[in-house]
């Protein structure tokens, strides 16, 4: 996920636990590196059809970059074939006279053809213009061999000569990105499936995860390239089934494990560069994942002694949750308050956030089990209680929904959540999921983040085909519009969407996004 | 000098002589270091009496800067104190929440209050604009320390806070220039003048000086950073009485004689970087000024075995000087021939040139006696029937001037050049300079490197008390005008001079400024 964090700033203290930070720096990852070269020069052309309204075409074949020189306001798009995430190299010839003056340029990395289209500085949204990438590149004595310091997230590199001298022209030779992920490419699991579309979605899945898999695992190369809870539980679900970089995952969750504030809560996010930091944001929601990724690491790996380590921690999200309760035993909505769920302006989170806890409740009994903590057995009384509460204060029995807060919001965040909770029986569950497809209240699904939550729950309730049509229509639909990598945002009725006022800042290459290949997969769709 | 090569670029073949490229690289001088901390904050305000129309104020002591914290779109202007030329380095740390995008800063250097105030995107002069002294960083760990690659030559640094996070600010701490020159300042010969104002022009002399003394004699640290033989051969005059650093000559001579033209012609200007190269710029004048300068370090060092084994380069720039006369012993004027003479763009270059030829010549000679060629005779008799030709052709007597061109064109070059070559009897010759500064022809000086030889013509002829009237309010205006070096171009008629469009551009801090302190020292003024 990402710039949640707006406005949210929490004083707290952190308690540090260097024996965690000492395990989790002991499973820092090997970085596989590959060098690639780029395949194509094009060009952007404006095409009211296309994702943005910008394509791309073909220009001229790659090996004639090594025979074009440029001066001054010149400009060259190249094209690396497919999304990449690493280092750029590349060697610049004088062309002409000795260089007399210096070498001045600009370069703009893109995930997208519209990065290529749209000049940065027609950026205004909130978030900061710092994440777009760009380099101003000044160099004084020629030829050079550059091997810029900073990583890019990208597939198009734009070269402009901001200028040089009337006296010689460049060229850029040996073009190179030297790529990085933690992924082991290699000895990922195949999938064989008789579907294309599907065996396609799974390809660009796995793509995905290992492009957001570096020394963490990352929301986004691009933005923000850092461990964020809720995307840290979808990657290491995808990851299970493919990759099987359990240790990762280990170290990941001994890291947020490693800096507790002083009443024990996880940060949403850590910051890992220059040394590991927790954010000041703290959410609801994302806090209990830590306790949903434990459940689901242990299921994958069976680790007794990671979960016995880990297990107080995990306790603890939970019994911070508990004390959100009000006397009827329902999560108290108020302003200050801070739980995700899904980008949306209008969307209130108290009925997806007891869901969320409800959820959680559920695998914090198992692995309070597993570990044979007495806490379980309270645990499992509170579960009966809040499930009971939640029937009583937040279903509609008229209009057949959960409502949240004041207003009684009827969203498909809330029903989506509940029946992953599995408050009502079995059949009332599937029932309320088909009602959801059928009415489509309007306070919809904005993310890939959200769509997950929706195919997952219509699998959990038995709506296989039902479930299996949304991830093609969903997932599909970004590769009809030209994904490489999948995207941190898409609405398919509102294509420009960014909670971030501009399309050019969104990451088209994030964690959330990369979970068909475990649906595929662990569901056997 | 400067780009006079805007349309110049001739076809030679380059014959290397790596005996000399040896002779040179041993010769290579040691940098001196020396860190730099500014002393103060300031702002920059319009004020129309003010060079360039702006002034510096101050706005707070320096241990400020480590207090403040600056957001987007905040910035700081920080004074050196003086001029400096080398490489800056700072920390940067954030304040408020851990950073969660990336900083991005703008960072301007100037030598010149303007450099501050208008912003360089308004730059639209013919050269580079990538000469102007600026940087655009992105930094996506923070604290970080910063040390930037390039060398620059300021006195004010801007920092533009371009972007952070609306979670974090940033502080910027240890701010240090580590100067770099191979001028051994500390072992400088001193003057102590009676007259505080030639003390004055004296010191800022060898402070430019020493500004430009790199790893070779640089025109001007800020542009174009390079080895130019008009440049050379002042700054070898002003420093023979100063540093006295004789070896760096020694290595300039040798540089330029490594990599003469199939005919044995010194270009006007080399390249160091990235290895020893003639640029592609020959002019009429600079080539003769190889044996001036040759002349020059002679008289001073006596070093004959330098002499002996460069006499053959410096003879052959006479030769082919001497090829250039027509039938009547006139150099030749076309539109293919380049000579510099002096920034002017209606200046005809024949006359003055014939008198660079001439003044040549009579040095020429001396040098081949000393090495005892047999040169010298026919030096001699050519020398004899050239000074007559110029008397018969270009001399008009009417207008008590020398005329130059088809247009018969009187320009103070040409007077100032043919005093200095001493082609007219004595009195006649400090007439000449007398009725020059009478008549005031309309074709003037534009550059410091004209008015040191209008100075040095006038001390030729005798004419010392007006000589150190011009030496005083030339190079002492620079100083009223806030010169902290002495500047590539200054125009008292028009401050905002500059040949390249701009004086954005323009450099302040030029060695052909740097000549009061021969002047005063050998004219003993």
């Amino acid at each position: 996920m990402a710039e949640q964090a707006k406005i949210q700033s929490t004083k707290v203290t952190i308690i540090r636990n260097d024996a965690f930070v000492q395990t989790a720096d002991n499973l820092k990852p090997t970085l596989f590196n590959n060098a690639i070269t780029p395949t194509q020069l094009i060009n952007v052309q404006s095409d009211s059809t296309a994702m943005h309204n910008w394509r791309t075409v073909h220009e001229a074949d790659i090996a004639a970059l090594d025979n074009r020189a440029f001066g001054k306001g010149e400009s060259v798009i190249i094209d690396f074939g497919d999304h990449q995430v690493g280092y750029v190299s590349f060697d610049i010839k004088p062309v002409g006279s000795p260089p007399d003056a210096p070498l001045k340029l600009k370069l703009t990395f893109g995930e997208m053809p519209v990065e290529m289209a749209e000049p940065f500085s027609s950026y205004n949204g909130w978030i900061s213009s710092s994440w777009l990438q760009e380099e101003t590149l000044i160099v004084d004595v020629l030829p050079r061999h550059v091997e810029l310091p900073r990583r890019y997230s990208f597939r198009y590199l734009k070269i402009e000569v901001i200028d040089t001298s009337p006296k010689y022209r460049v060229s850029f030779l040996n073009m190179t990105c030297n790529t990085v992920t933690s992924a082991d490419i290699d000895n990922a699991i195949q999938l064989n499936h008789s579907d294309p579309l599907l065996q396609e979605i799974d390809r660009v899945s796995i793509k995905t995860l290992a492009d957001c898999m570096q020394d963490v695992f990352e929301d986004g190369p691009k933005r923000d390239r850092r461990l964020w809870l809720g995307d840290l539980r979808l990657q290491a679900l995808a990851n299970y089934p493919t990759f099987q970089s359990n240790d990762l995952v280990k170290r990941c969750l001994y890291l947020f494990a490693s800096v507790p504030d002083e009443r024990g809560a996880i940060a949403a996010n850590l910051f890992i560069e220059p040394h590991l930091i927790a954010d000041d944001t703290y959410l609801f929601d994302y806090s209990l994942f830590f306790t949903v990724t434990l459940y689901d690491y242990y299921l994958a790996t069976h680790d007794e002694a990671t979960l016995k380590e880990l297990w107080p921690t995990a306790m603890r999200q939970v019994e911070l949750a508990l004390e959100r309760l009000d006397h009827r035993g329902i999560v108290k909505d108020e302003d200050t308050w801070w739980s995700f769920i899904d980008w949306h302006e209008q969307l209130n989170k108290q009925a997806p956030s007891q869901a969320v806890l409800i959820y959680t409740l559920r695998r914090a009994i198992h692995l309070s089990k597993a570990v044979g903590c007495k806490q379980s057995v309270d645990f499992e009384q509170r579960l009966i209680d809040i499930e009971k509460a939640t029937v009583e204060c937040l279903w509609d029995a008229d209009q057949g929904f959960f409502v949240s807060g004041d207003q009684r919001q009827v969203s498909w965040a809330t029903q989506i959540w509940m029946a992953l909770a599995e408050v009502l029986p079995e059949d009332n569950n599937k029932a309320l999921m088909l009602r959801l497809l059928s009415v489509k209240p309007e306070v919809g699904p904005t993310t890939p983040y959200m769509y997950h939550h929706l195919v997952e729950a219509l699998l959990v309730v038995g709506c296989r085909d039902e479930a299996i049509e949304h991830l093609k229509t969903y997932w599909g639909g970004m590769l009809s519009d030209g994904a490489d990598t999948f995207w941190e945002l898409y609405d398919p009725q509102n294509k420009d969407f960014s909670p971030y006022g501009s399309h050019l800042i969104n990451s088209y290459c994030h964690a959330w996004s990369c979970t068909p290949t475990y649906l595929i997969r662990h569901y056997d769709l």
